[in-house]
């Protein structure tokens, strides 16, 4: 039963919140471990000193420089906790900096009233069988790229061929692919696991995020997600990238917005 | 040339990254002072810490209570400068407990390459003499509103008339009153400034915002700022809401997304 996304996040507990982790090179994309991943070890860290308030609601990641596979210590203090919510900040060191710092809100998303009005409409996509795999692409793929059973829209795949469509804009059906059922610590990792979506505009290389927000607004159902990642401001060398998660209910679970820095490639 | 923008965030500095403020009842909304004037308030602070990079890029801020007028305290911490961005941390305190914790990313937009590849257009409204002013809304509008002059899109105000349009949209046009000219720290008042936008689906009342972060993408032109509002999931009691703000030349200055609490009312 150990799934390699939780051995992914697993920490050794310490004195005054702090613990210790071991980034894992499996999810290691481009110039660092994937921020995604990150965020989640950090979430899981918190959501320990949080047993009332099991859930992250909406996490905000200031990532100060590159993490690398191997050792690394969460340091987290609760700020303040009420009867509903709670907030908490946590940063990640790694060969004495701090590479990422995060504030959190936690709850229960198992106590939230039932009322569901979403205004939009889950993203409309192919169905999975009828999207193109990952391992499809052309050429050497990632570690990330292994550990999902991702499926992209083939009409925002073009920019794998050369050919990208100008909308910036990615869809894909995501799941884990050792067969671990999504929660909310998964969606923290979903949001950021898609290439950059300045790919679908002709850049290629390295994005790196500078920060990442990301709101958590249900239990996702087992089964398919079904992500959509676009850009509405490319400016400056800065681009502005979003995320929807919807799970297989149809229900949208995650929201997520990043400022990344444009590839110079 | 004391605009009332530049008195409600000005601060006292003391040893240790500490500011003494005073929260401004002109500024007050609801059930406190407005959470967009605070965060400028605070980032007018970690500013001040970063000499050489004078612009806010992307600020996250959690609100753990509500703020009222009088005395806080403003404590600041940079976490790590590099060449071109800096990430620092930022707390309010009043009446002995902190009440917004704040992480923030500044650098120069001045320095920032010229490119601009923005893939969505301003939204469309009439011009701001076709627009509802905010003081012909019925009834007493709360202090906020009499900092700014601002013109509701007739098409998004049907709420104040018991008429929510059920877009859950609304638009406007704004400036500051005293006519102070918007720059960055303006920005982070105006991206919370307006109604929440679960009026227009019929909801009323205190709307308290749990996190938001705001994108400063570029230094505003004088003018008008055209702001669009809107939300995308209301769910469980809370709601997401998304903000983009155009300058008077047309260009995306700032983009806000913020969870928040679904009035009761």
């Amino acid at each position: 039963m150990a799934h390699e996304f939780d051995a992914a996040i697993a920490h050794t507990p310490g004195p005054d919140g702090r613990y210790d982790v071991r980034l894992d090179e499996g999810w290691h994309i481009g110039g660092g471990v994937n921020g995604g991943i990150l965020l989640s070890t950090l979430a899981h860290a918190i959501g320990t000193q949080l047993p009332a308030k099991p859930d992250p609601l909406v996490v905000s990641a200031h990532y100060l420089g590159a993490s690398v596979p191997g050792e690394a210590t969460v340091s987290t203090r609760v700020i303040r906790e009420g009867g509903t919510v709670a907030t908490a900040e946590a940063t990640l060191h790694q060969d004495g900096r701090e590479k990422i710092a995060v504030l959190a809100t936690y709850g229960d998303l198992g106590r939230l009233d039932g009322e569901v009005r979403t205004p939009v409409e889950p993203v409309a996509m192919p169905d999975p069988d009828q999207c193109i795999p990952a391992d499809m692409a052309p050429g050497r793929t990632p570690p990330l790229m292994d550990r999902f059973d991702l499926r992209f829209d083939p009409a925002t795949i073009g920019w794998a061929l050369g050919e990208p469509s100008g909308e910036g804009e990615i869809r894909a059906w995501m799941r884990l692919k050792d067969g671990r059922e999504p929660d909310p610590l998964v969606l923290l990792t979903i949001v950021d696991a898609l290439p950059p979506v300045v790919f679908d505009l002709g850049y290629r290389g390295w994005a790196p995020t500078l920060e990442l927000t990301a709101h958590v607004r249900a239990r996702p159902a087992p089964g398919w997600l079904r992500v959509r990642a676009w850009t509405t401001n490319v400016a400056g060398g800065l681009f502005e990238e979003d995320c929807e998660v919807w799970d297989s209910t149809g229900r949208l679970v995650a929201q997520s917005r990043q400022l990344a820095m444009t590839p110079r490639g």
